[in-house]
């Protein structure tokens, strides 16, 4: 259950051979199944498969669930188990089992289309916005100055600090959510961006603080579109990227009256939306 | 259709606030439609939505067919066109068709499968290398000493210096095929980097340069098991990133008798399968 894995490999340089025990990032695939109530009694389906680090599976797929609008609170989650025996190869449960409460209610149609690439994006942003409304997303409040610029530019290096699997592997994202007095509440990596979010906002929900008006989630990529719908998703007004954001970013963030930073690397950081929420 | 797009921001630094007209790379939806032939007749679906940067998307909806297993050669493909009007916005189609030859099968079952997320593995990763060599892909043939090392370790540099939009958006990732001189042959950038990649085996699938066991491939970050899984379907039998390499990545480049090169920063990489590829 660890994300990294010991390797024997071979560094060339200016033309010498040396032998290297390296450490690699583990990635497999999670398959997450759903069970739920339909009007015929219960039924289970398989829902998504991803390539992840392992571990916090219960965290992804809490994460993932409410990503997609198929849940909204703790509540909505009657048990999250790992099913089915352990991989052979690595000894990780590779499926985990997600019942939902008796009277929750799952749109079938949705769980049918096209999951993955379907479930973040329209045919066009527009028509991608207007889905988030549909499902009762709307545009943030505002509390103004509300996250410290100098406490923001603190994060970074606190994001790395406590990564403990990048320094072994080179190959991790990282995301974590942060208050306001700058102190992280969740951390999470995996090979996958949009994992380690699921993962920290599936961490929230489990502990019942979604939505999050409070918390800010810093992320140690760039951030997408569909890391900034994340986060709105859960009620997290600001979002920061050590790298750049997507134009598409940029719209949804300003659409929906979230806070955007990028390019935050001490001393500075670039401001693409909700200027409001900062203070000194 | 150029790949980054002006914006009006705010940078703070030191408490101080500069407005700054910034580059932001562009990130749009393309829906991927396939015309085939069935017992009934020709049939259109709907196979795919991903977010991408807008540019080259014939090699990128080529590319992707091709990762898929669902064309194998240029011959395949009676014709691709964007379709429907630009979005409104951005003046870009978002919309690509797909027709392939009155005479190419096609697996009804597997369009209707959850496409993107079990297209690139199955429930472990020794399941998802049964169902390459299920769709025809075997190891590769040996060809010892074709890559000079010396060439290698010059090509991140002349990726970078190729990576247009990337100066301006510090937001892109990039993929170049490149053959045995150390020249490439085809360059693309996308915020995915899966698309970067499908671009690029995209344009040589267009060329009908595949399979190419005269070329290598070039990754601006990190090698998944998605990147080398469509790699090792090109028949490129080289994948060289410029960050680490998952677990997955390495189990598969070995099992196909690919090289798989990782951390390739002049003066050095490291070599974590096909060694015997590279000469000095």
């Amino acid at each position: 259950m660890t994300g990294s894995s010991a390797i024997d490999i071979e560094k060339r340089r200016d033309g010498q051979r040396h032998a290297l025990a390296d450490s690699v990032a583990v990635e497999e695939p999670l398959e997450i199944r759903l069970g739920f109530t339909t009007p015929d009694g219960r039924a289970v389906r398989s829902i998504s498969i991803t390539m992840r680090t392992p571990g916090n599976d219960e965290e992804l797929a809490a994460g993932f669930l409410h990503g997609e609008s198929i849940i909204r609170e703790r509540a909505d989650i009657a048990s999250i188990e790992k099913c089915g025996p352990p991989a052979a190869d690595s000894g990780n449960h590779n499926v985990i089992r997600v019942e939902l409460g008796a009277n929750v209610a799952v749109d079938l149609g949705k769980l049918e289309r096209h999951f993955y690439t379907t479930s973040s994006c329209g045919v066009c942003g527009k028509t991608s916005m207007d889905a988030l409304r549909v499902v009762g997303i709307e545009a943030l409040a505002d509390h103004k100055g509300t996250f410290s610029e100098r406490l923001l530019l603190s994060l970074p290096d606190k994001l790395r600090a406590a990564q403990r699997t990048f320094d072994e592997t080179g190959g991790l994202h990282a995301a974590g959510a942060f208050d306001r007095d700058g102190e992280f509440v969740a951390v999470m990596e995996d090979v996958g961006r949009h994992n380690a979010v699921d993962k920290v906002i599936g961490r929230l929900l489990l502990d019942d603080r979604l939505p999050a008006p409070d918390l800010g989630l810093l992320v140690s990529g760039r951030a997408s579109f569909e890391l900034v719908q994340k986060t709105l998703v859960a009620g997290i007004p600001l979002i920061a990227a050590v790298s750049a954001p997507s134009s598409l970013a940029v719209d949804l963030a300003r659409e929906f009256n979230m806070t955007l930073l990028g390019s935050l690397r001490d001393p500075s950081f670039n401001v693409y939306a909700g200027e409001s929420r900062l203070c000194p």
